[in-house]
């Protein structure tokens, strides 16, 4: 038979133990931080209905997987999960007895026919992580979200972060006292949020080119280009005076930082920054991403926001929503670069070698012994010499290795060796239960 | 907008919070155990190139999901994953310097497009978990495969299995004894595997209608009747007599014993099955499988073998490797049977109502500290009274209730409520902690 030449699709990637490894760590860390708060887990399939997916994500959209699929009866027009909030509308959509408020989290593989940047970390296939509340419109539910992201981080070791924090409404009272039309907003969203990494002076080419009133963009820059901060929300009311769904945004602003205070947060880390504007077209209201300043190319490692309309998408009810997504892969970068991750390759504390035949048994009774201890112990399957099973621990960063030969077998001791230190000892069961310990 | 009918694709489902609980519950368990045995985490791109998955599944190769996506530039023929195993051929084709023998344990869906049953637990999408050693060709790693699954089984409470053993070059050579061609000896093994379901009569019948001479079909079934245990391989040497390959079959299963007992395994829980063949087209040496005797009905809960030849046919050199596959949802719906694992739909301790205008800061004040303290506190996010707080935590299955008005606030205790007894109490923050721990 021919070979067949191994080959990853373009864009996908296997994700090697090392990784994994952090990968599982950060994902168990984070379930800890949501059961804290009272989140519960759910999952959707990776494959649905192409309809459902269609008409949520605005420009976004020609990246979903679109896929044929025949069989002898039918033929199936579906596409592969694109994020996880589309997938919770349509979850909670039908589920008409669930108990609201509903509070979850998510951590799956999504896909996205983009081309693909492996150095860049831009993946067609990538983990996301949401946490979402439903049936719940006033700020407590934002607070939630906002605090519980707060916590991650923490959790997580990472100390210097910043949520940024603005409001759909507030945007939209801005363009109409800019003098801009409404049906320009989304054109405005999307060449504010470049603010930051282009410039103003570029923005406002942009915004001109887009068919914006260059007095109209002028306006709208000196307008977000004001500091606002959560003493001075005042400012901002007076700011959108007139524009009622502005004005209330920016009372509710006030509301949700009550909350927060009220809940301990840290309102250092959690800023209003009218620069914000999130590219998604599902925004309603609040929005806000998490940026770590001392990586200033990382890009943000979460985002989200309020999205009210959705679940009415699909039911018969609207429901009231807001959440956030976690870059999961791009946390574990960050928090590598950062050295807030241990790098390691395995989690096996000894390498049991199996190398004289009068001692095999021995060495292998050894091992049951010690995982039934609780530690993580490994013997050498292969055949090799004893400088080869050395080799291997170190390679594979395994610290301790036992040597028992006929001397050993009858004295009913080991020799244990520490590839960190290079000494060797000999030892009982108990003395090297408490060493590898 | 016109309202889109939510819906699933027939075969798939979401997987609600109660279940998700389970998931996770089992997951984290068996990965203790493959940690314990100094596996690591794995994990593949779902999207596959189609051509990696041909030839490899036999008559299962019709289930396997073919995507053809097409952009502005290419027409790419796409799978997606059908299983762990050759996904982990291909990846250890890949990786020319892997430190051997390498051992992973990999737990994500697969996609099969069967014809779904849902009451008999038969989806189109489908968690599996899989452990396997690469590089390796002699019993040690079989054994180590075994010894595992019966760790793992054990971690999860369940004392009552079996694991059936066999291989296939002792059924090759029985296949010779019997007087029936090699050429028919899938078709021998196809049959053969129905024993246990429809009974030696229908068995023969079968073989008599794919072409197989009824009185080699009785000699093959004479001999495979006969009952074979650890202590009487001789036997069954006999009875491959003269067939090398499986001549030396039978001496290995000597030597997979040998290390099963040096390792402190169970010997009743495996046992020789000469009855077992199973289907998958790359076992080339020992296979096995774990039945529940006391859920006659359920099926298999992990299955596997031996696979020498896959790697192959992606790499220039042949790699040996052994491995199982654990069905995660039966074995969850196995133990859900047995009682084995706990029902809940939260893992919240303590609902915070949150209701007094006077005291909310103090009540959300009181569920930041308990989550700081390390208990899993939720509060009543959206409006209501506190009876129907109350309700809300009662169908959720959250224990404990706390309420504080403005007594409580100024003599800075709480009322607690034990939904599980009907008891209340007032009580401090500590008392309130060592109440709920």
């Amino acid at each position: 038979m021919d070979r067949i030449q191994p080959r990853l699709y373009n864009g996908t990637r296997d994700i090697k133990p090392e990784i994994m490894i952090r990968r599982e760590e950060m994902m168990d860390q984070l379930r800890v931080v949501f059961n804290r708060f009272g989140f519960v887990p759910l999952e959707t399939p990776a494959l649905e209905y192409l309809e459902i997916l269609m008409g949520k994500y605005g420009d976004e959209e020609k990246l979903i997987y679109k896929l044929d699929y025949k069989n002898d009866d039918f033929s199936h027009r579906l596409a592969l999960r694109y994020d996880l909030t589309v997938p919770l509308a349509r979850f909670v959509a039908m589920q008409p007895d669930l108990l609201l408020p509903f509070k979850r989290y998510q951590m799956q593989p999504v896909w996205r026919a983009d081309r693909p940047q492996p150095r860049q970390g831009r993946f067609r296939e990538f983990y996301q992580c949401d946490i979402d509340i439903i049936g719940v419109d006033s700020v407590e539910a934002d607070a939630e979200i906002l605090l519980l992201q707060a916590a991650m981080l923490k959790s997580l070791g990472l100390k210097d972060f910043r949520i940024r924090l603005n409001d759909r409404r507030i945007l939209s009272g801005l363009v109409t006292k800019a003098g801009i039309g409404p049906d320009l907003e989304s054109q405005v969203c999307l060449c504010i949020d470049k603010l930051n990494k282009i410039g103003r002076k570029k923005v406002a080419e942009e915004m001109s080119a887009r068919g914006i009133d260059p007095s109209g963009a002028q306006n709208m820059l000196d307008m977000i280009d004001r500091e606002i901060d959560w003493d001075s929300l005042d400012t901002l009311h007076e700011m959108v005076g007139g524009v009622d769904a502005a004005e209330q945004a920016v009372e509710q602003l006030g509301d949700l930082k009550n909350v927060l205070e009220n809940s301990g947060a840290d309102l250092q880390a959690i800023s209003v920054d009218l620069h914000l504007a999130r590219g998604l077209g599902y925004y309603t209201g609040t929005i806000f991403e998490t940026v770590v300043p001392s990586l200033p190319h990382m890009g943000s490692v979460t985002g989200g926001g309020r999205y009210d309309g959705l679940v009415g998408m699909y039911a018969s009810r609207d429901l009231p929503a807001t959440g956030a997504t976690i870059g999961l892969d791009r946390l574990i970068a960050a928090l590598t670069q950062l050295e807030l991750m241990e790098e390691r390759s395995t989690r096996t504390s000894v390498l049991v070698t199996i190398y004289f035949p009068e001692t095999k048994a021995y060495c292998r009774h050894l091992a049951a012994r010690l995982r039934e201890s609780g530690i993580n112990t490994e013997t050498f399957l292969a055949q090799g010499s004893l400088k080869k099973q050395f080799s291997f621990a170190d390679r594979k960063g395994i610290r301790w290795v036992v040597v028992a030969g006929e001397d050993e077998l009858k004295s009913e001791r080991y020799t244990l060796k520490d590839l960190e230190t290079g000494r060797q000892m000999e030892v009982s069961f108990a003395e090297l239960l408490e060493k590898v310990k």
